[in-house]
């Protein structure tokens, strides 16, 4: 069995979507999400961090959303929301899975930083503006690259939409993604309106 | 051939290594690293970060430093460097693939920014405080889980060891990798010890 560690509008988001798109049986457990400004490790999960995967029949547990969203679909996507390693259009699928996290998010996730679980964001007025003036670079390259659609890689849905999508999200709640990025917009409401997205933001 | 874009001391050095680990043949183009405090897609390189990859054969170019490593390791490396899918090791090696950048990284590379690419760190000692607990939280989970080495996979040197170990190598910089972590350092000296690590890192 496959068991989540899940908190609400996390990254655990991204597992539980690509869950439910790639209608896998797994067992949720839902904890509470903690944010103290200096410490990672505090979640109620077997690692510590939200989301960690446990795989049973592998007798593995681990973390990193986009570690444990590569794996599910590896081991157990059946070929399913991923090009195959060699084909044309693999070095893109990796492009977009990583930059979702270690380039686009990353602005994002220090504005939550500043603002959320520290008490002085009046303080960082500065670098808040450093960060929106990244974390829209961040769309506009998207924007700019993601080509004709529907998704990332063209016709064919994957996990890198997924990896992406939850960025989108966390964008649009804070007030980087809006309507200067009418491609990114469009396909951000493709996204909303997929079945497995719905049933993941809702638990 | 491949074609990497490069500038010493920067996520770079992690792709240069790997290509010098595996052996393979790459041309090398050498760009001058731009430090804007607001701005992530200044370099002069085809996407406008660094590293950013192009692979004639195949016809890509791309980015992001995580996605050239498995896509090096996936197409070009011939089963060296990385456990087959499938294989009991892979969620640890995607794990710790991930968590160098993802989780590692992360606070460090905040730390690089308010210290280096803006003017005002003095502005900055609480954020720094924060970081600097959240980037040692860091070293501990990776001393804590590493197991017996002498690699992150045990007795094989893997991809995750390249991405982890640019990583230990920026936090040296930083003060934040010592001797608190007796098991981190030993393994930092072997990664330092290896002849392709010393020629990615000189050039």
């Amino acid at each position: 069995m496959l068991r989540l560690y899940h908190a609400p509008r996390t990254r655990s988001v991204r597992v539980l979507w690509l869950l439910e798109e790639l209608e896998l049986p797994f067992e949720l457990v839902t904890v509470p999400f903690k944010a103290p400004s200096s410490e990672f490790f505090v979640q109620e999960t077997p690692l510590g961090k939200i989301p960690t995967l446990e795989d049973d029949e592998a007798g593995v547990v681990f973390c990193e959303s986009g570690a444990i969203v590569e794996y599910i679909v590896e081991r157990h996507g059946e070929g399913r929301l991923a090009p195959a390693i060699g084909s044309p259009l693999r070095g893109r699928y990796l492009q977009w899975l990583h930059f979702a996290e270690g380039t686009a998010y990353l602005p994002l996730g220090v504005m939550v930083w500043l603002t959320r679980y520290r008490d002085d964001a009046e303080k960082h007025v500065s670098l808040l503006e450093d960060l929106r003036h990244r974390a829209a670079g961040g769309m506009a390259f998207i924007e700019q690259h993601m080509g004709d659609g529907p998704w990332l890689l063209g016709e064919e849905f994957s996990a890198a939409d997924v990896m992406t999508g939850f960025t989108l999200t966390a964008a649009r709640n804070l007030g980087v993604l809006d309507d200067r990025y009418p491609a990114l917009m469009a396909y951000f409401g493709r996204i909303e309106a997929r079945p497995a997205y719905q049933r993941a933001v809702q638990r």
